[in-house]
């Protein structure tokens, strides 16, 4: 039917421009169709999105294929998730459980990276690929366990509140792992720049989650109160979430730590009119982000049992081992607490696959490591929300006030 | 600084992912200051976003250059604006003033078409080329009027819903235009393609306008209480644009007159709590469609002063011939309206520019036409609004209820 070429926008190519409300729909219809069907089988809607990205992408039906627009899409959701989780949270109640987040961290850096390159070692790749598949087993993809506290209500849970200052932790030395493994690769080393970064990155995030918060409520009422924008204050936050979400890219931390930093600052001077347009964004791109994850798993890279046999090694050693790291360092709160911490910290998701392309790129990863890191990035972000749900049962939710939606 | 790539996401190429907070910082932050400079000097903030485009594009800074992910960016504002407007709009009271809308639509493709064709061809560009000019100025950025017309709270207005009207009407008859056109260029004639589409094209639009909304008073409630979302009505709304949007593509109309039906069609079901989620895409998306407008234009292209001399023509002609050829149609409804109408008509925005782009693609409008017809759509863009403005000056904005916010 359509024998002319669409007068659908400004696009390049105009056959790009007419698949992308296919691609829209495809990738939001089908996370929000399983969504449904897993919670009505008891499992987090969450999950249902994930596995969403598998059967859409090329593991299965190869409709949907990653690629750069849904990359922007999925990185979009991520960070105005990170964004929102940061508004409902105040940066003092961090700080109260900032001694047990630090010991969370280290022990979900240091036990996950020796295990996964010892795994590696002993299975015979070479000694920089090992160190990659470490540094991939650091990362800590907090979108996950954040997208799954907030749509239960639970984001008010002190073990919740460990998790997400841990996992802003957990960037900062991912950060500094992620360097030191890259001077490996390309055989320099640079010990000053190791150290700059990793205080300016310290000083950064303590900066903002010190400050930001009485700063801008100081200074966020006297801006708008100049302003003839009807949403000054929504405008404004969105303005301050991509300043310091650049601010984080520069210093070398991720976007979506200086957008949950951002929302945090803000968590003292928005009202509910903010955060309702604000879970409005992130209830249409959220859905991109996790499908996204999902996309990256190609199952026939698994043909091999060697790489299939690896990866549940990998993925075996990543769950165990941030469960333990992880929870023997929240041990002080409790045996149930540092449970739920553990299993908080375990997804590994988008940052972990980030570490493998990384490596890819640098030319000393190869395809089949990189299979092994993204299934077990994959396997962990699908396994953790329903032991989180089996964890966290008995909490009651806070008040819808605090709740987003469904996952 | 940054020594490491940064974990910054999926992206292929890392650069990218590390510009993207960036990008988004400088579109929107740059769109909202300007905005407010130019409401503090009385125009309207619209005006100030496109002058952003152009002040951050190659014309001046050269910032930021027109790219695929600001061209999603902006068809996404585009598709979630026209969505929000269609959600403010009773499809009963668009019929009441279809007849107006008809002649209102007739005569602004009309009239402009035949005038561009023989300003061009009196200045001696070939026959082909002068067509598509015909062509571009018949097209209607109806984005920008309803944008201004939200912004302003004067979408109840009987002007506005004529307007709105035959801005739909336009697209089917410009959709048939170009396919004409795009018959002539390629040297085949296909009156039966042409015929199909114009029927199935005046189907699905009268068929979604005429039984859209009381099909979906009976259908979303049912579909709502099996669903456990607690989000479930305005998940249901994005599914159900995004799904006109394919169609809409696929019959080959613009995404965007998909995605209004889609806002006419929910807008008897739905409450405030799916317009307050709905407004918060449009607050963050539609400035990059303003800023993607501006970024199209080159100042550098009209040193040539017949280029120059030929935009201006090509301009005026563009404003005045759908002034009086909108405006001649809207008659009935008195001299006022009519020239609320014609105004709100001139607009050419995106969908010029994509008449331009198909006619650069075909190999059959060479770069000097393309500049004069980018130039006739920023400029007919940049100088509705503050006529727009006169014109409607003494109407009392409807309650906050039917406002946006400030354009």
């Amino acid at each position: 039917m359509p024998f002319v070429h669409s007068p659908a926008f400004l696009l390049p190519d105009p056959a790009a421009a007419s698949h992308l409300p296919l691609m829209l729909l495809l990738v939001f219809g089908t996370a929000k169709i399983l969504a449904e069907l897993f919670e009505k089988i008891g499992q987090p809607g969450i999950v249902g999105q994930i596995v969403a990205g598998v059967i859409l992408g090329p593991s299965v039906l190869n409709w949907v294929q990653p690629n750069e627009v849904l990359a922007v899409l999925s990185e979009l959701g991520v960070m105005f998730l990170l964004f929102r989780v940061g508004l409902e949270v105040r940066a003092s109640e961090l700080f109260l459980v900032g001694k047990t987040a630090l010991m969370v961290a280290v022990g979900g850096v240091v036990l996950p990276f020796f295990t996964g390159w010892l795994i590696m070692i002993v299975s015979g790749v070479n000694r920089i690929e090992a160190i990659f598949v470490g540094a991939a087993m650091v990362a800590t993809s907090v979108g996950i366990t954040a997208q799954f506290l907030g749509a239960k209500g639970l984001l008010q849970e002190r073990a919740s509140r460990t998790i997400l200052a841990a996992a802003v932790i957990d960037d900062v030395l991912g950060l500094l792992v992620l360097a030191a493994v890259t001077n490996i690769a390309e055989a320099r080393v640079n010990i000053l720049g190791l150290v700059t970064t990793a205080v300016v990155a310290c000083l950064f995030t303590l900066g903002i989650a010190k400050f930001g918060s009485s700063a801008l409520k100081h200074v966020v009422p006297r801006i708008e109160s100049k302003l003839s924008d009807r949403e000054a204050r929504f405008n404004l936050a969105i303005v301050f979430l991509f300043a310091l979400s650049v601010l984080a890219v520069y210093i070398g931390i991720a976007a979506i730590v200086g957008a949950f930093l951002a929302g945090l600052a803000f968590s003292e001077s928005v009202d509910r009119r903010v955060k309702d347009l604000t879970h409005g964004v992130t209830e249409v791109w959220v859905p991109f982000f996790l499908v996204g994850i999902g996309l990256q798993l190609r199952v026939s890279d698994f043909a091999h049992p060697w790489i299939l046999l690896l990866s549940l090694a990998v993925t075996g050693a990543a769950l165990i081992t941030k469960l333990i790291g992880c929870g023997a360092g929240a041990l002080g709160l409790g045996r149930k607490d540092a449970l739920r911490v553990g299993i908080g910290m375990m997804p590994r998701g988008e940052v972990g696959m980030v570490v493998a392309q990384l490596g890819l790129t640098l030319g000393v990863v190869q395809k089949p490591v990189y299979s092994v890191i993204v299934a077990m990035a994959v396997a962990t972000t699908l396994l953790a929300p329903p032991f989180l749900s089996l964890a966290f049962r008995g909490c009651t939710p806070k008040t819808a006030e605090e709740e987003f939606s469904l996952a």
